[in-house]
């Protein structure tokens, strides 16, 4: 019954957006599409929470993680503005930009990915390599519109500062020639669905592995701001600052993102 | 005589663009600009190696990697399209996108830096933050036209699958609900000056840190594919396999932007 081909280990080939979860959005160029499981086919409600481990929806992580495209068909029964008059069509490719989970309209955990569309020759579909594929000697250029959130530089800088270019999960300067790598990241997330604050009490000072953790869910903080894995394991007290405070309700929100 | 103001610990608050060293390339929104140092002012000419350590050359290094924007000041000696026909005009901000060593025009090491126009509004120049600035609630969008290079997704993916998303520089493979993160990070550069190729002999599969720190200069690889860190240490062998062959000429080009 999933509209998702795919599984985690490689990626999802390809969706189906046929209405059948209410709580799909389709803009055409964007969708925010429902993960699978716990829908009722008949009512098309969800009758039991989604988890991110079954085939597809672990298949659309990967998706992101590895940037593998995602072909997507159109159902007749999809948002009548994006979809065809009468059985399935198929709409090109989009790559998952985001993802998370949220209780659904009927109150039950749903996981949700926003696809974005490609332009259409500048990506190949998915297959699977059986040989390493050759690439290009020359890699071409493309210009295109792009909307962007814009950051404060300000504020990631004047919280990195304080945390002396040092993670706040694992304590580590990376050093370079010259300089060093630390990222800002942001707990609640700016722009839609999520719509954070661009301030301090928002901004973590984290390296490059941990910001990617914390933005995809390998991390969360609990409210005394320990620092938990996906599983639940305690990894230790995140690193604060009294100049530094940190909103409790953003890692809420974060945490909520990601578990139940 | 150096035209960079800033420091490591701070950043660059400003450069001048006026024609001080002949490296110097100014296409108006975009600028390869020469770091400090070893130029002789009345010959204009390069006659000792620069270093990254020299203050205003850190800086900018601390700029790109804090994401602190540049003021730009162009003097009358600079490009006669881009100058000021008399004097010193304010340009703008820029931001410093990528930075790298080579031999000069008189065969003397020299730091390069290319910096980008950001759009007027949407930055703050450098100010050293004394209180935490407030930051914004409803950050902003701002569009657009953006040029990237094209590079396949499925060059990195067989690299990924290969080593089946571990890290080849320190083996950790960083799980997230669903999937796990890992990066196709180019050895050469893929776009100008570097024109490297999206080829798989040209792509490693590294963590989010260890890409940061390999595109930066923090770590580099010999011939034999030992890692060794800025400062000369070994850090061990990079983790390989028969099915995915790099290019020690790829390994060399990386090597020569960051080592004498």
């Amino acid at each position: 019954m999933s509209g998702i081909c795919g599984n985690g280990s490689e990626g999802a080939e390809s969706i189906v957006v046929s209405g059948g979860y209410e709580d799909d959005e389709d803009y055409g160029d964007e969708i925010i599409y429902t993960g699978a499981g716990g829908n009722d086919p008949n009512s098309k409600r969800q009758i039991a929470d989604q988890t991110v481990d079954q085939p597809g929806n672990a298949g659309l992580v990967t998706s992101q993680t590895n940037g593998i495209p995602v072909r997507v068909v159109r159902g007749s029964g999809g948002d009548p503005v994006h979809s065809p008059a009468v059985g399935l069509r198929y709409d090109g490719l989009y790559r998952v930009s985001d993802h998370w989970s949220e209780d659904g309209k009927r109150g039950f955990r749903v996981w949700r990915y926003r696809l974005q569309r490609l332009d259409s020759d500048e990506e190949t579909p998915y297959l699977p390599p059986e040989n390493l594929p050759p690439g290009r000697q020359a890699p071409g250029q493309s210009r295109g519109v792009t909307t962007r959130i814009l950051r404060l530089t300000e504020v990631s800088r004047a919280v990195k500062a304080i945390h002396k270019s040092t993670c706040q999960v694992c304590g580590l300067r990376l050093g370079v020639p010259g300089g060093s790598v630390i990222e800002g990241g942001h707990i609640r997330a700016l722009g839609s669905p999520h719509k954070g604050p661009d301030t301090p009490d928002n901004v973590l000072c984290l390296c490059p592995n941990h910001h990617a953790l914390f933005d995809q869910g390998g991390i969360t903080l609990s409210d005394d701001l320990r620092i938990r894995d996906f599983e639940g394991k305690d990894l230790g007290a995140l690193r604060t600052s009294p100049k530094h405070v940190i909103s409790i309700d953003h890692v809420r929100y974060h945490r909520g993102l990601w578990l139940n």
